[in-house]
């Protein structure tokens, strides 16, 4: 086990009617900013609930933060927030309001063009204080200090981690869940996974506690996520569904061991050249790693083929193959294809995606830098 | 899975020479007072790296502090610390020093008896700031708000819990756990896998995650706990069994979940009364527990038994005395005896037992608060 540090200071309050746990988790003086994004939080309710916790503060609000939230859209909260001068924002909505409304908060008091915080990874030194009400379960963004933003002029999909952005608290009431459509439901199962996986598949490390964790998650995922799909108002299911995919990425089976997020790094390029759901770009990519990187990963391909799919007999290669297989499986189980073709995107755009990892300088990816741009290509025309 | 807040403050730095950590973590201009207990840390090289770290602080020492505190003596900690004006406790050891330590930090600012904290769960509304670095992985005391302490001349021993003695930071440096004695090294497996057990082996209830993340360190234990005696310095072996010790009780397992500490409380008195080790009567103590709520517990039993021990066949009442049995074994495996009267305790003292728990107002113990006195004296007998 690598040497680590850990300390998560979200506070969580989850389970049904915690939104009111909003009222005394606001200083009643405070100016606050609530963002969301398309309006289903005023059509199921839960605005409503927010605005009954907060009845004694004085509340703003900003709608239209998209999914793969945009620098363009939230530049107009920082204009709005500075003006009125706004001292605390509740993001009210899923991974990508709760993303977006990070990017805000380090960019109001940011000195400079915010641009930086993003294309220079320009250092965040202070942010605004935020909370959060999850209506969405799925990137574990309600309790970590990380957040993904696109920029729609240039097709750049960039990340930034600042301790200074770890909301105050998350609500995870499950019951905002119900109302999800079920393509959402599905992506939050998968980009849960995913997130495990990217923690857990790496190399064998003697890191039993963080892979029995993470084996734990995905146990869950594989036998409650199906379910959220066939029974959408079963509140046990969606509350199960919300912790798993909080735990995913709240930093804790990460600490100590290698990790590989190249998936997601693929993955975000063709969210931003395509506009695919950022679920669905791991789904593609996923089983193409763990196929191109095979060799380094197979201890742990064969401990998780073993300790989630019960695959004991044939040889490591075939094991290897049939846990990559039963992967694929659960995507398309949970209604999610798993090939570019499936989206239309052939093989003449690969040299495009590769172009937009360089210039990310996505070159080194992996648990051990060595997914270089060869092996990216490998990975995308596996997963034609 | 019920409604759940958590939020756990104490900053972990786990790893090979992390004791350096302490020097940012307790401010500068602080009177520090380090709590330590037999001198273990002093011959071990703990204390040396300690004072290094703090060459810059005013620093005092108070030394003694027994395993299960005492009142008497942790009473003259506070003493110390208010004619020296401590504003900083740093313990040095294993869950005694820091659960006496988080007694001295809640008394000392305490108005009235302090003795009240334990005998009427008088509210801690300040303490002290205290840290600790931790040598002994067992309790999780580390990581979490509760503290346990004995009163000699009256042989009581009570806890209290409370959010103002979350240690600051706790340093996890696996190093310093080489030179710990066989039967201590022991005892933190055996004590971290009955934490597990009391918020797990309740009643099944759809929490999934607490239910994966709890068998997740049963097995850890299983798997390792065996490795520490005949490998001692075996660094990783070492690491996995700290980790696994402080999230068996940093209240992340047991959120909304129903929990049962009916073990732990009958173990108390077999302390208080025959100074036995606390993992000792745990070790006594949990196997009858199992048996005597056999019923209210089956579901969880044979998940348990399933998924830990691979127990699938037989009656339910069969597998549940195998996985009874299993428990005991793993116990004895580590060099624990499971029998009262391996202890030399006979029948005849049962009624004594019984009484401090009817003093200890001990009486509707276990996740249904139907643990009588009555239920207890079955536990008992069953342990003879």
């Amino acid at each position: 086990m690598d040497n680590f540090s850990f300390h998560n200071p979200t506070r969580l309050h989850f389970g049904k009617g915690q939104i009111a746990a909003v009222t005394a988790e606001i200083p009643e003086n405070a100016r606050v900013l609530i963002t969301y994004g398309g309006g289903s939080i005023k059509r199921n309710g839960t605005l409503e609930q927010v605005l009954a916790a907060l009845k004694k503060h004085t509340v703003l609000q900003f709608g239209g933060i998209e999914p793969n939230p945009t620098y363009e859209t939230l530049m107009k909260a920082v204009e709005l927030a500075r003006k009125e001068q706004i001292d605390f924002l509740l993001a009210v909505g899923g991974g990508s309001v709760i993303d977006g409304t990070k990017f805000i908060a380090a960019a109001i008091p940011f000195e400079g063009d915010p641009w930086q915080i993003l294309s220079e990874r320009a250092a965040v030194t202070r942010a605004i204080p935020a909370g959060n009400v999850l209506t969405l379960p799925a990137t574990g963004s309600e309790s970590n200090a990380a957040a993904v933003v696109t920029r729609r002029e240039t097709s750049d999909k960039l990340s930034f981690i600042s301790p200074e952005v770890y909301p105050q608290f998350a609500i995870l009431d499950p019951e905002t869940t119900y109302s999800l459509p079920v393509s959402q439901s599905a992506n939050g199962v998968v980009d849960a996974f995913v997130h495990v996986m990217e923690q857990y598949l790496t190399v064998r490390e003697g890191a039993q506690v963080q892979d029995r964790y993470a084996e734990g998650l995905l146990l869950t995922l594989i036998e409650e996520g199906p379910k959220v799909l066939s029974q959408p108002d079963n509140y046990d299911v969606r509350a199960t569904i919300m912790w798993t995919a909080n735990q995913a990425l709240n930093g804790l089976i990460g600490r100590g061991v290698a990790q590989d997020w190249s998936t997601h790094m693929i993955g975000h390029e063709l969210t931003a050249l395509y506009g695919l759901d950022h679920a669905k770009t791991l789904a593609i990519i996923l089983p193409s790693v763990m196929d191109v990187m095979r060799k380094q990963k197979a201890d742990k391909i064969l401990q998780y083929g073993q300790r989630i799919w019960g695959i004991s007999s044939g040889s490591d290669q075939e094991r290897i193959d049939a846990a990559i297989e039963k992967t694929r499986d659960f995507f398309e189980q949970m209604g999610i294809k798993t090939r570019l073709a499936d989206y239309g995107i052939g093989a003449d755009e690969v040299v495009k995606l590769i172009d937009q990892l360089k210039r990310h300088n996505m070159i080194a990816l992996g648990e051990k830098q060595n997914i270089t741009l060869e092996l990216s290509e490998s990975i995308l025309r596996k997963a034609l």
